[in-house]
């Protein structure tokens, strides 16, 4: 791609090695030769093959469940890199951990995606390039370069193409902090929105809350950054069904499906919910209404960028006009 | 040779010196002999007129306008302490300058907030003391110690004083961003709230705004975390009389009122707004509408916790009951 | 205001909870009412329910089995209890993984024990305090103070209180790097010692190796830091059987008894095999020969050291003489 | 200018945008487009218009009056090069704040210059280019590279040019700390230097000093590396021309003129003082008597040095043959 | 468990042991049993033989020929502190080497004291306590406190004690660079200053300079931070008994003494010259004119203060009262 | 050798200047032009006289004794590299000293090796290049790369030249930290291993020891990594002798002879001992049995795949087909 005397070298972890390799067919170069063994004492083991030495390194690794095995692969991959040589280390992460807990609600607790940041910042990486962080505040948890990609247009882009009646459609955030993202959804749809206004700190399936803002025979689509347990998106669904909704779907980026999710959003009066690939299950975890759109040529478009040394920018306004 | 534990020390610098002479009279502790001069040339000289030598130092600034003036000088303040082997530094910060510079909403932006905890934790604090942060994950941007306090309580206290009918009331997040803090600060008053749903980059005074939320014949009291132009509480108040709402308050921690904001706010049609000193401005750049509270029992009462080794999550809790 | 020092706290993670709970014991301290949940998602919480501002805290966990979740448990405690003030953050390692990992042999390998200790400074500890680390050179991976504990004079007063016949004892390191280890044991029975001659990278238990020394007719004692796989202990057995040994012993501090070591050491010919309780099983996976002897009492009084102020040598001279 | 993969980019700051112009122009390279803007409640916002990702960046900035601004200014305009991803950001401060709090002189007293040292290396310079510093040491302060440019052989050769008679001239120091910089000075014109003796610490214009060394009827230039008051270039003329002096000139780097310099160097027995632009001040408050001799040609000439990897060493040597 | 405070624990070092053994009679605490052996393949070895856990330890090092054995030393003995959890590392240095290294003169010069104030601040030094820099900006070289002391009240006393004629006195500065510290010195003597006019980059101890200022007739004392070769003082001598001055002296904190120094003074035409015990020569280096005056109650003053957590400043002006 | 933009640039320092020397001649590029001088006041000067801005420097120094002395000018240079621009600071250390000092063996000691990486490090240092470490973990010491040469294969294919008879030699590792070196030795020659055992601390010459293993009428080889005084060696021999061994060999690669070792070995029964040219002594303390073979193109090919940022792992392989 470039005349640079450093090499780009791509390494695919664990965490999500399909979607490491579209993305290193879609860039046109294969993945190091890497293997990272966890041994039955449970230590991580790192083979690098080739030599890298001067190279330019781009670690992709998505720090899915098992999580913390998967912070620890990554970080020991940093420092071999390190301690071989490598001319600039960038981590890929298409889902940072721990990215809800970002502040202190309560006293004593930790702020481990800080925490999380820092040790990847010691461990020696460069640059860090990553897709939809919880709170865009994350980034300043970094004192290196973060670019910070969005998966907003691709999913909003899928619903575009189903052409509903734009004047039906009303974009619901499950909760008040989601709100600001609703209204950015909401942007390519020029739609009103609505949000589910959840008290108390517990979520209840079966419970119907209040929804404020108009969505009767509307097509309601609720967007939210992940679905973890799936408990937030399925009592939305129910209370937008209570408050007259015509039809409803999903949107999110992240798509965790932890802890009987699949079968809650099967149940859930959901028609469809669109994610992307930046976590990869096991087939038999996605339920059906999942609709699963890959984010490998945003994170090829954007390695390009970043190795040629040309503007990130560009790359989000390609987004625009895809 | 000697036997006395860390001296307590409170030191109050310009930003706000009202303030911190009423939490020094609050502990009971007169604020330490300090003189900081701004020359002529630009430069800030700081004397320290008594021995700190061993003790444990509340440095108390309020990084208002002039807010780069105001953070060189607590710069310089800590640094002096260090140098002159303070035991620690405590920098209470009843407003957080820049906290709105907080991530990057566009390339090459600077996360202005995170340079300014990277500068404050550099030159030698210890910990930071501070009030309603604009985004709780900015406690994150720190790695020592922040105990954040929280004005909310004081200020539902301030309308539950009012004794409005508790089903008139609805509460008022101004934008999307502020949802999640209306709905904290409806949890006083048992009530629903609405959302002012400002669609596009920029402030109009002059235009109605959708009310996301029903908010006829009602009560409406706009909260957000500060008030700096004062725009978007007048263009809130316009849309909520448009709206149909009975009458309207506001409130807010941090009263910056910038830039006219002190005419804006008479003209709008609110009846008052509670903010706290946090702030410290000349007299006649309050609207007489606006009614102050002070937060010097909070600041105090958490000092005396710090300084005793005592849980800080008790200042919240007698909070809770005041 | 107040006038106490800092209070004592101690903290048990899930590495090794029991250890944790009899160290206390000894100490007459409760553990601090904590609990860290590990959730469906893969993500750990951590709730200290008490306050610990000001208070020294011990952090007591095993490293052991799952290591990367253990971990990432323990760096969260540590920068809960840092933003939380604590005063002193001492974390007691009872066993330290990744110790075998102190170096490259190959290009491109990390050093994943010095990656493990900046990550332990980085979080925010102030004091290591471990045992029988693989390398004694690990302790100069961290800059701060490490207290290096030692479970040898324990496993050797074990063997001496089975009365064998001084003459008849050699003490055999089952491979290369362990011969300073054998001679300082051996030093405990004033017996000479032997050496599997290991040649080749990888270990066969089938295999009868080359024995350097004189075992014939003789009680022979196989010690080593740690028994993992049990391949070594397994393969050291059958090769002094084969040149003449009378009878077999076994020690070692660290029992990790990963991936079918407990049946490989039943069928070995082993009489016993003294190790500690520096790692916590299930009780099914230790061998009936396993004999496990406590570090409580070693690691209660090194802590009460610590926390007075006093020199720990005290502690190993206590140890010689017990 | 050279074939490296990493293109040359200026940044001018508000603190001397004339000068930042004229050294772009002697390089031939335009300023990039950037707006940095002060907001009405004093916060500053910096909007750099083109992608420098992967660029070598020189940041030029006096830190004139007002200093603290400037200052902040510079540090967020860093903070924003280093996350979009700069190869190298050199600050070019030709006017380096706060040199004279290099130093305790009284117990408790900040050292503000290596405050600011550390801030700027903290925010993410990779080096600095200034022009004389009030003390050498100051380069000491940072760990950086610092290139430490010189305006004594520009004013040397201004006085040159007037073609006094050689055995007339005599340089004198205002005071005992610029003696050697005197030296230095005089050495251009093989002169003998004089010391106006200031006892006691204020100083006061009316007085008239001990002038040490002899200065009658002689061209006596007083020479310092700033003005900042003014009061020192006057008390020493009314000494000098007391003590003999035939004809009194001045010359110093940097023309502060802060509060009332004009007038009083106006009403002082000097014929002309030559100083640089380092610092830009409103045309009215330059007295007539001031001659500005520009430096852009020094910066341009070292940056483009620096730049192509040569010695900065050829640019001192070329100033001597100018 | 316990209750008292941390201990006060005296070090001393090689480099000025019998300093150090002055300053700890004066305080009234032996000196720490502590052996460091100098190997014969060149290596140093410490021993520290008393526990000094959670103690306030000073460690009294001159930095003193051999320069870099003794950093290193004093570099190990630090590191060996930290490691054994010392609570406060005071570094007591009487004379701080390379201080004239503190900024670069040519192209590619190091800044050795910047370099070793690094090194000193890296190994684990929490304080530095020292005695008239070579530069005042030397103190800024670290970030952790600096106690500067003075020896000017003491070698003025000593010539108070002389009573010589006031009238008849003049301050002599061998060099440009020593002006300030002239003056500061004459204030004492309410006396007029001169300078020896060194130009030329190298000193030529038969060479007659210039005198810039009176001296005719008068007793001229030479002031300097230090004799090292004793050139300076020697040329200064020749000059002012040339320029007509009746009798000279000479002071200096540090008496350095190297490669002939001895022969040389005692060669020139001075008096007597003053100077610290700060260095330890062997004796019969020290030339009969060479008057030592001890600094060991100042720094023992100083060290009682520090511990005591009372501020420095009452040393100097007890000083001042003396 | 490359195409490049940043120039390769080579400096020697006084520990060993010929091997530096000889490594620049294999390379085929001169020494840069650089004097250190030591001043008799026990102060290093260094100066660089040609410009190193943007290279790439290979700084070539023996830690040997003086070592403090060495250690000092190393980091002096750094210092001065990093100042002057230097693209990538590479230190090549053919002996790292302290290298024993790489753990606490006592309580109080310090860990010296540690210290020093940290040294280097904190300087400035971006790679270090050394061979043969006493410890293979102290390269985990440090954080930046570390590229760790092995003298063996040079060591062992001399004594494959002689054709011993394969069946008749035995490898002696002279105590039990260096059995796993002595395993690694004798592999080159399909070899057995023996040990001699060493009990209590200190080190008799006149003792004989027992032996470990079989080494009657045999050839032995007793390897370690160096010798220093050289009494190991010495009574290994001796031990061997009345073992019954045929004849005795050795081979080390660090020769560092203190103390009167050239004596002792001479007087020792030992054939030849075989070392290298990491140390540089005068030649009269090279005992005659000594055998010095050069790692100069060891060093050379190292630095010339690192400049080309090729793999080292071909230098180890081209090792084996010497």
């Amino acid at each position: 791609m470039s005349t640079s005397k450093h090499s780009i070298k791509l390494l695919g972890l664990n965490g999500n090695l399909p979607l490491a390799e579209k993305i290193a067919a879609k860039i046109g170069a294969p993945l190091l030769e890497t293997s990272t063994r966890h041994f039955s004492d449970g230590e991580i083991q790192v083979n690098i093959d080739e030599t890298i030495r001067g190279d330019d390194i781009y670690v992709i690794q998505s720090l899915q469940n098992p999580i913390n095995e998967n912070i620890m692969e990554t970080l020991i991959v940093i420092d071999a890199l390190r301690r071989a040589s490598a001319h600039e280390i960038n981590v890929v992460l298409p889902y940072f951990a721990y990215s809800r807990a970002d502040r202190k609600t309560h006293s004593r607790e930790p702020i481990t995606a800080k925490l999380l940041a820092n040790m990847i910042e010691e461990a020696g990486a460069d640059r860090v390039i990553t897709l939809d962080l919880h709170a865009d505040q994350v980034q300043g948890f970094f004192d290196i370069p973060v670019d910070h990609l969005q998966a907003i247009p691709i999913l909003a882009k899928y619903f575009i193409s189903k052409r509903f009646e734009e004047e039906d459609i009303v974009i619901i955030s499950p909760d008040h902090s989601g709100t600001k993202l609703a209204r950015r959804f909401a942007e390519y749809f020029n739609a009103p929105i609505a949000i589910i206004d959840q008290r108390g700190p517990h979520y209840d399936t079966e419970a119907v809350k209040d929804v404020i803002g108009d969505v009767k025979d509307k097509t309601a689509i609720v967007v939210d950054d992940m679905i973890d347990t799936g408990v937030r998106f399925a009592y939305a669904s129910k209370s937008l069904l209570a408050a007259g909704a015509k039809e409803i779907y999903g949107a999110a980026t992240h798509a965790l499906l932890s802890n009987g999710a699949s079968q809650l959003l099967n149940d859930a009066p959901i028609e469809e919910i669109a994610v992307t690939d930046s976590i990869e299950l096991p087939k038999e975890q996605y339920p059906e209404k999942i609709k699963r759109l890959s984010v490998d040529y945003l994170f090829a478009n954007a390695i390009e960028h970043i190795y040629d040394k040309k503007s990130i920018h560009s790359v989000f306004e390609e987004q625009q006009k895809l």
